[in-house]
């Protein structure tokens, strides 16, 4: 999606260690304008997907699900990073690594919200090592729910997560996917799509 | 908000210890179309307001912030949990007591994304004891930014969070307060507006 990369490259800052920093318009600081062209990117791209509901994990995934969703005309559930007071029965679980924060997440859905007759899409920020959309996907197989697709703002091209995904044979949109930046000149190559 | 008001009588649990869960459309699975009707109120109830920002807090508050945030035409800025290594340069921060999960986080927002100019509406979905509420406004407040008001979904009048806010002279507008409730009979009796 031409306007994200352009807006990658004139707002993103690229840093030591493979990060790019997008906190002014996407996972911090947030431009919903943005988020709505980025929803009806992926209904175009998921025209075809019998989708009833995306599914997120905490915390910026979620802005970015929930302004799709309206795309979509379903409801979002986002995965939770900690087990809550608030949630009770059962829970389907897994464990997350966070290629951000260096550290691993126990994160939980309700068993109510994802159903045997569930097309699922998942919806993220970032895809680099894959392991939170692996985390989703197992507990949508779990449910005994469809992974219908993954769709992605930002894919980091240099790690293993979305080409490893997609061996096996899960359909992953990302509207941007990075093959290579510079950290000393900033410079950020994007994927031709 | 009848619509709101009618949605939690109908799908929200009442439970002991002053609990209301709303996870079937609230903050777990989330009803981007009754989001919708919330932005549109807030927006009537503020329209006199020349708000230019949103901030609310990760997780629950996200989702609700970013659809009302498409009714002012404006960024959302979400308060993060924990420090995160994406964020360098200096924050505001906070700590917040939690009532769901009994207990205390440290709360920041990047500097960068608040300034003396900004106009702030504060988003959440819901205001119990006022904890949350009040550490954002500590850091518009540091940041010698204007707090327009405060939008909450979901307010428990039986605890003084919400009192105590509009004392202080802080406009706070929920679009349901519940007066009273019930854990036996499943009765919610909510405060006519």
């Amino acid at each position: 999606m031409k306007s994200l990369e352009e807006r990658i490259r004139k707002d993103g800052v690229v840093k030591a260690g493979n990060v790019l920093k997008v906190d002014s318009f996407l996972n911090h600081q947030m431009d919903v304008e943005l988020f709505n062209e980025m929803g009806k990117e992926f209904k175009r791209l998921f025209a075809d997907c019998p989708i009833n509901k995306i599914l997120t994990i905490e915390a910026s995934g979620i802005g970015i699900a929930c302004i799709v969703a309206q795309h979509f005309h379903v409801p979002v559930v986002f995965a939770k990073k900690t087990q809550s007071i608030n949630i009770d029965g059962e829970v389907y679980s897994t464990k997350i690594e966070s290629f951000t924060h260096k550290r691993v997440y126990d994160v939980i859905v309700s068993k109510k919200y994802i159903s045997p007759e569930d097309h699922v899409l998942i919806i993220d920020d970032f895809l680099a090592n894959g392991c939170a959309v692996r985390g989703l996907i197992e507990m949508i197989q779990s449910a005994g729910a469809t992974v219908e697709g993954v769709g992605i703002a930002i894919e980091k091209g240099q790690q293993s997560g979305g080409r490893m995904l997609r061996e096996d044979g899960i359909r992953v949109e990302s509207l941007a996917i990075i093959d290579s930046m510079d950290d000393t000149t900033g410079e950020i190559i994007f994927r031709e799509q």
